[in-house]
Formats: C-alpha cells, sequence, structure tokens
C-alpha cells in the first residue's frame, strides 16, 4: 500500500481572470447590466468587477486591448507554504517569469506561463471585498445583496484555454501545479480537450485542442447561476437585446453541466452555468474518456443538438500575428 | 508568514450511512420507489441501495431495528496512509473501537464513535458498482442509466447529527479528522448547530444541539437532485401518497441550499436537496456565525416561512431508554 | 337535449385594476424597479403601469389615498353588443352608476359596483401601447423587449376580493356577467371561496368570506410569471431588499398554481404566479368544493405548510369606517 | 359599431387523437414508461390511454396501422346546440361524412375531412374517467395521483397538421368551425403555417405547408406539463432510452411556449411543452404575421438553434402512395 502516490492540494481556486477587449466599455456594460455584476474599482485601462456571491475584491478585469482575448489567469494557493512549493515547481519547468508586487485586490503573485504562452500567476494574499452599508445582506454566507439588474451571476466558475498542444499543456497542469484530471476527449490516443481540477468541481480548468495549432487563445471564462432556470431567463434578455447566443441552453455531458454560450461585445465567448452538473469527491477517480467520434450529440450536449462548429474551431484573440507549425 | 497552518486533507467524503428502521421493507418501497434508487444487494436484516451518479456499490444499507435512527457513518480516506494517519488519530481519543474485515461495498474499516456515541467507521477501500449491461449508458460519467421510476434522486450528499454536545462533536471532527467548520449558529457563545466539511460543499455533515441532551440521535440524512424543480415534482408525489413532508421546498439561509424535508415510512426525516447551495473554495475561509435569535426566518429558511418546531427537537430515535445528563 | 343551457361569453377578460396607496412612490418603485414593469403615464395623483407582454396602455393604476384598497376593477366585454347586454344586466339588479368617458388607455365604460360595494366597470375600447423604437422586439407576440430591471412580471393574471357575503357576490358575477364558477370552499354548505372565470383560466376573480363581514376590501392582485423558478429568484430579491414575504412560494391546491403573497410598500397584498396551474377547457366542468376542514394543507398549499392565519383574514384596507351587519 | 362581427364560441377544446402506429406495443411503452399515461381501455387494434390530468376515459387512441400517422381528431362542442350547429356549417361545405355513434369514451359523433383530407369528427357526449379507489387524490381538481413512471405528462395539449395548402385548411377552421387565427407564417403573402384555436390558447391546432404539396399529414401532437424543467428531465430519461430527440428543449417564439420534438418509436413526432407560452384574452387580438425570412431563430425557435431541416420537412406517413398535384 505504501506506493500508493498521494495528491497535491496546494492550490485552492481560480481566482480571478484578465479579459482584453477591443470595446471595453460595451463590455463592461456587458456584465454589469445583463450579469448584474458590480464594479469594484477602476484604473488604468483596467475595470474591476464581482459577482455579487464573489468574496474577493474582484474576479474580473476587463482591459482595453487591440483584440479581445485572455490577459491572465490567476490561481490562489491553501497557504503560504503551498505557494512558495508551487513557485519553485513552476520555476522548475523554465516558466516562471517572476514576482510582481500586486494588483488591485491582490498581494504579491508569481508570474509564469503555460508552455502554450497562456499568462498565469499564483498568489495567495487577497483582499476581501467590504460591502457598503447598503449592500449588506441578512444573508450571511452572501457578499452583498442580490443586484437587482440583469439576471445577475453568483461567482466565477472556470476557465477554458485553446491550445496547440493539449497533452503537454494538460501534463504541465498535473505535474507541476497539482491538478487532477477529470475528463478528456480522445482521438485514437491524441488528447484532444482536457478537464482538470484542484477543487470538487469536474474543472476550473479545460483545455482544447486549436485546430490549427496556434498557441495561446482563450475559448471561454464561466460565470455560475447554480439555477438551471437562469440560463432561460438571461438568454430572452440577451436575445431580445440583440446579443449572439452561439449555443442554446442544454446539458452537457462532458461535466453534466447545464451550459450556454454567448459573445460579448468585445468578443469573447462567455459560458454560463445554469447548474452544478456533479461534482467529484472519490479520491480514485478514474478519468472519464470520451472517444471525439462519440462526442458529438453526447459528450458535447447530451441532449439533442450538437455543437455548432465555431464552438470547437474558434477561440480569442480570432486571428493572431503568426501561426506556430507544430511538430 | 511560517506559522500559517496547513488544513489536513485525509478525508475525501462521506462514504456511506446505515439507517435503521422498523418497518424495513416500507423504508426501501420509499427510497426505490419514489426516489428511484437501486437495490444492490440484500443480506441478513439489511438492504444495500444506491442512487444513480453514485458509483460505488451503496450509498445507503437499510437495516431492521426496533426503532429508527442511525446505524453508523463511513468516511473515505483519500490513501491508505491517510486512512492511517486518521485511525491514529481516533486512537489516540479513546473513541476507537477497532477494525472490522468490511461489509459488502468495502474492505477493512476502523470502528469508532464521535464523543456523543455515534458510530463512525472510516475506510479507504471500496467496490465500484459495476452496471449491468442493459443499466449502461452513453453519458460516461453517470453509472448507471437514469431510472424510470418516481423522481430519481442523483447521488448521497449529507448527514445531519443531533447531539447533547455540539461544541465538542465539532472540535472532535474538527481537530481528529481535519474537517473545517463552514457555519456555525450560537447563542451568546453556545454552540447550537455546526456545519462542517471536509470538501468544497459546506458540510457533509452538520451537528445540532438535541434540546433535552439525549445522545446519539439522526436528525437527517440527505440525497441530492441538483435541479431545484425536482424538489416540487418528488414534493408532489410524495404528498398524493400520503407521505408527510415536513418542510416543504425552501431555500437554506446557512448553505444555501435549496432543501425540504419528507419522513421515510420508517420514522427517519430524509431532507432532499434541490441545488447546490455555495461552495468553499476559498482556503482561508472564515466561518459564518448566526446569532441564534437572527436565524429563524433567515438561517433556517431565507424565504418566508420559519422552520417549524418538529425541525428543531425531534429526531431518531424518537425515544431513548435513557437520558444523559450534560454538565 | 334543447334545455341545455348554453353560457354566456360576453365577457373577455380582466382588463386593468386600480390599487389606492398611501405610499405611492415606494408602491411604484416596488413594481417597476422589482417587479420590472414601465410606468405609460402619470396624471394627478396616479401613475399607470403595464408588465412587458400586457398589450394595452395600462394594466395597472396606482392612486394615491390615505389608506390601502381596491380603486377599481375593469372588465372587458368581447363586442360593442356584448358590452350593451352586460350593461343591461347590471342595470336590471340597481347596482349600475352610469357611463364615463374613459380614462388613459380606455374609452367608454360602465360604472357599478359588486353587491359588496366593490368598484368596478365594463368597457370595450381600449388602448394598445405602442413601444417606442428601442423597445420593439422581433419576438412579435411581445409587446416591448424584456425589462433588465428586478424579475419582471409578463401579465395581469386575476384579482381576488374579501366579501361580506360570498354566495352573493358569487351569483352576481355568475348570473349579470356570466362568469362560471371553477372551484369553491363550502363549510357545511356555506360559501366561504369562489374561484370564477369567463376564459379558461380558473379564475379571473375569486371571493373570499371577511370573517368580520366586512365589505368591499381586497384581498389581493396577481401577477404573472409562468416560469415557477422566477418565484424564487424574486422572493430572493424582495427578502434581500426587506418586502415582506407572507407566503413563500408554494403550490395551491385550489387552482394548482404555483404562488406567492408579498405586501406591497401601500400595504396591499400582491401574488405572483409562477405557472399555469390547470386551465378548463371542459363545456360541462363540474365545480370543484372543497371542504373548508379538508381545506388547510391541501386546497391553500398543496405542497406542506398550510396558509397563515394573517392570509384568511386580512385585506385592505386594514381598517374601515364602520362594520355592515349582514343577515 | 353594429358592424362588429361576434365570434362563434361553439367549439371549446380538442378533445382526443387518434395515432396510427406500425408498432403499437412500443408506441404504447414510450407512453406508459416514459410519459407516465395511463392505460384505459383496450379494444381490437387499438389501446386507449389519458394523462393523469385528463378527465375524460382518454384523449389518446393508438391503433395498429401499416404506416405511422394520424387516426383522426374529435373536438368538443359547447352544447348539443352548439354540436348541432357546426355540423350544419360542415355539411353544406360538402365535407362531411355522417353519424357514428360512438367509441371508447364518447357518445355519436359526426365525421368529416378537412379540405385536405385529415380525418376529423365532433361530438359533445364524453365519458368522464372514474378514477379506482386507489387512485383517488386529496388534490380535488386532478383526476387521479400523480403516476410513479416516467415523467409524466398532465393533459393533451394540441396538434399540428402538414397540409398541401395551409391558406386554404386555415380559412375552413375558421369559417366552418369558429377557430380564431392567433399567429401565421407568410412568405410574400403565401401562407407556409397558421396557429389558430377556439380557446384563450395560442392554438390547439396548426397547419403547416407540406413542401411537396402531399396532404393529409401528421406533423405532431403535443402533450403538457406547464413546468419548463419537465422537459429537460424527460428529455435526459429519453436520450439514456434512445428516443430520437429531434429538437432539444427551446422556447419557440411563435406562442412562446417551451418546448421539445421527440419521435416515438411508432415514427410520429410527439411535441412535449414545457410552459404555458402566453394565452390570449384579448377579444380583438390581431394576428402576429411572421414572414418567413425572419422566421429562422426568431419564430421557431426564440433562443438559439434553428429548427432542423426535418422539422420544416417531414410529417407522418413519411411515404404516400401518391403525390398530389398543387395548381
Amino acid at each position: 500500500m505504501s506506493e500508493f502516490k498521494e495528491p497535491i492540494f496546494d492550490l485552492a481556486q481560480l481566482a480571478h481572470v484578465e479579459l482584453l477587449s477591443p470595446k471595453p466599455e460595451e463590455s463592461v456594460e456587458f456584465f454589469t447590466r445583463f450579469l448584474g455584476m458590480n464594479i469594484t474599482a477602476r484604473e488604468g485601462q483596467s475595470v474591476y468587477l464581482k459577482a455579487y456571491e464573489d468574496t474577493y475584491q474582484n474576479t474580473l478585469k476587463i482591459t482595453e486591448s487591440s483584440d479581445a482575448g485572455l490577459g491572465h489567469v490567476a490561481w490562489r494557493a491553501i497557504s503560504p507554504q503551498a505557494l512558495e512549493r508551487r513557485v519553485e515547481a513552476v520555476k522548475a519547468t523554465g516558466l516562471g517569469k517572476g514576482w510582481i508586487e500586486g494588483d488591485i485586490g491582490h498581494g504579491a503573485a508569481y508570474q509564469f506561463t503555460t508552455p502554450d504562452g497562456h499568462p498565469m500567476e499564483l498568489l495567495f494574499d487577497v483582499d476581501y471585498y467590504q460591502p457598503k452599508v447598503e449592500e449588506k445582506t441578512r444573508l450571511l454566507n452572501r457578499n452583498v445583496k442580490r443586484p437587482d439588474r440583469g439576471v445577475p451571476v453568483r461567482r466565477l466558475d472556470h476557465i477554458n484555454l485553446m491550445t496547440a498542444d493539449t497533452a503537454k499543456n494538460t501534463d504541465f497542469l498535473i505535474d507541476t501545479l497539482g491538478f487532477r484530471l477529470r475528463e478528456q476527449i480522445q482521438d485514437n490516443g491524441n488528447v484532444l480537450g482536457s478537464w482538470v481540477s484542484v477543487s470538487n468541481l469536474v474543472h476550473e480548468i479545460a483545455f482544447m485542442q486549436e485546430p490549427n495549432r496556434i498557441p495561446g487563445k482563450l475559448h471561454h471564462l464561466c460565470y455560475w447561476y447554480g439555477i438551471p432556470q437562469n440560463l432561460y431567463d438571461i438568454a430572452d434578455l440577451l436575445k431580445d437585446n440583440d446579443i449572439f447566443i452561439e449555443v442554446p441552453p442544454n446539458k452537457h455531458g462532458i461535466s453534466q453541466a447545464f451550459c450556454m454560450y454567448v459573445h460579448e461585445p468585445g468578443g469573447n465567448r462567455i459560458e454560463l452555468f445554469g447548474d452544478a452538473g456533479y461534482i467529484i469527491t472519490d479520491p480514485t477517480w478514474k478519468p472519464v474518456i470520451w472517444e471525439m467520434k462519440d462526442t458529438p450529440g453526447y459528450g458535447d450536449t447530451w441532449i439533442g443538438t450538437e455543437f455548432p462548429e465555431s464552438w470547437w474551431t474558434q477561440g480569442t484573440p480570432v486571428t493572431v500575428p503568426a501561426i506556430v507549425e507544430s511538430k
């Protein structure tokens, strides 16, 4: 029994995400007017926001940029010691970039990239959002009162990145950061998609193969409702306001989450989660492997219509300066 | 920073629960006909069952007994090493009882009790349920096809126990087993209820103060749907079949879960969960403290009607041989 | 067969309702900020509003008054001829008051009262709301875009009035106006509540016995969502903003509608409908008779908790100048 | 004003439908095991069924046949006199076929066809289903207890027929039977689809243009849940049992109903309604006209994915002996 390898529990959660937008004010309006998020800070070309049950100062930073895409992804460690352990592990891979002093909402953070080049950071020190008097609620496990705008999302859920090499990037998360593989799409042994997590969620992050092996793209960012009907309410509101709904509400096979996909005005794909899907508390969970040929109509959407081609192929930025050749 | 105490991650989950029932066949009919659970084994005076997304051989054992109440609660460790660590910790408290070879669905288990006397066990080796050919589903993260009976529950969620001393029993879970305190009801510093977990759930177990300080009672066992509307569907079906609904569907303040409470024919209170409530991935989560005076109408049910007196005071067995004096 | 009495089809629908409020601006804020209704006109001490799928210029008129209560109820006839027929029938009862030229949103209307004294009017000419350019929607059967405020109600549903003599007032609606009896609460032959309609709905109007036989009170006004989950969303928002929830979401036995009751800041009880209940298209429908002794826990709320005493006894205005003796 | 034409109120409802099935026992299993319907009679090659809130002896007759398709559609009049009036009107069109003595569940009925040849009948005398003792429920407006099988539908909703000439068949319903036009799809003045009703529903019957002008086909039959989430529950169950889901749950633009389409094992398309859509009580309702070019993605499914080609083109029987030439 002594050879059973114990898991690494050093990372706790997805802490925040930075999105790039060529239309920042319209992007901010999308998240505040329709998704009911609150602006908690503005600085330089960036706006900071949170959902009403997010407890930190912010979970989303929108930064003006010439193209849509990912700014960076931040992971919170379970302790200062755990942060130090993971920083050392990252340094050993050669992908580390160094410490920054912090940003609005958090202290010192260690910057690095995935093998694909997606900017990420590790941190432990965070600032909790302090509600104003009029925002305080008697529901003590809720950060601020439920907003009266749009159909308000409750918290940040996960990120999905496109990559030139899904297998390699998945391994990096598992080996270096302690993520666990939960579900995977394979095509005759080639890894086309991976859903991995550090928590009991099926994923805080997924990687999907970029069909032209262009690295570094964002596939989507997801906020969570936890209530399936809320997807129909927000879809009705968004449709009535000419926001593009790429995939209407449906149940994913992979993760079983009740999902929908829309495009925010800046061009980034946003997923909304209407229920919890399933959770994984089994410590000897065997990853679920979907063969690509069985995935459409089962793994993507369990009920009915397959995902459109665009979902499988497009991320942001839509165009990139150069195409990286794969081996 | 070096003094930051890192959490214990040795226990992974609530693995199964044994319920005692004076009307075992009626209890089994309740769980199979209405909650759509499947019988996976029968042995002696016991019937073993699982929900359709439970992956183990069973999560519920119903054993015939003169009185309703708790048989035992089983926790699964993350590894053989972690199991050994926790067994040692339990032994040190003097509450250990010793190893058993196993039961249907699992291997060696270490038995002990809470300070209150609730029978529990720790284990690592489990048997996964092997679906029959006709039960297999193309939804690969689901153990068997969705049942066509009743309104089928998806998985075991949590247990709630009444205790003669909530503070002491809570401390035992935290100090000896590595649970983390998530929410608590206090009355001028006296602990009346605790919600604790080893996972990202708000709780796998709660303790509530038994008003007469009678130890060892079961308050309720909970299975999970994840879909709020399902509570109305099962409530409609149960009401039409004369099953007592003690608390109709409502949103808990504590945990934010969408809940309802019914009494199974054997007399035990069963909770059904219609959504996920919130989850906790924050590694520095500060427990939410509810003052008892603020709890009714906010902490119990967030929306509207307070819980009935029976919910606060009654567990199973309803009567006990002797009342233990508290100090 | 020639003796089969054919029904009267002269009235089509509940057209609008006037509420009295001692706190008109707070009442208007309740309907606009939380229920997402739009203000379509203001005149004198009155504000006119509509829900986003109401097609007429308004369905609600809120008028400042020293006490909460009913202003008036307006019924639309199916044709000018039908209007004339019903006016003649009302005149024959001695309860007619005469024609008015109209109000914002409608033309000539004939005023009368129920035997209990509730002000009502009959009309045919109505003004349809003309959406502004920015309000227009591609959902052609929707009057304006779905609002982005609160949890927006879709249309006016029904009115419930308290009365000193339920049987007499019910008979007036049936005999004079052509309503059909759908469900009724009786206590040893005494009529305590009646649900009647001119359409396929179970009711556009209900009468309930005022326990002290005080005439003329309003029990509640109801707007409709058609989506059960929306009741939980609005309840969450209202609770977080200190609006009193008298009855949390539950399924009525009578009508089977998914309902909840709140008090708007002016003091009037407002019901919100989360689903359709059932509809009646059977032309030989036999009224459903509930015995009062069987009603609590079955007829009021089908699932679980009985209605509170206040629901059975209180209407607006809460106090009245004089008590009318009934025989 | 005297020229205002008053509507005809002679027909009350869709009473029942006969489906033809080449696999009658599998069709019956679909309706009983998955949709929770009850068998109320068997005779010859036919099985009679009802949903649990249908009050008549049956609303569905499944008859063995070489091909899938429509057996007949039955309409109930509001009175014996109204029945006589409509029979006379049908006779005047030359489409009448004559009286039959009755069938299981109803008395004398007058048979006729639409101009397209769809078999229909008019009737007044019906038998109400008499629940067995163990079926009786305390929910007095429900015919029998909620079934514990599948995800049970509540009542018959509507029928949709394909036709070689939508305009002509729509006019027949309006002029001869008193239906009212509610919504319509036009293509430069050509009528491609009509939704008409005798009640406050948007439709009890719709006609859609058969692209090859083949007359007499069935497009679909619809049963009603009234609860949006139920569509996801039944879709999950049906998918797990290999029933073809042609259109996953979505919100129709036309009628606003929350719908889904599946194919029963006999080959007929079955729609399931998850909410009420909107209702029409306005007596001067102006039909909503959708231009065909604007319909996909707005009129068919309001939220997201357009209907598949099959939905627009295929009915049952899939093949017919001869193709009728259109002018």
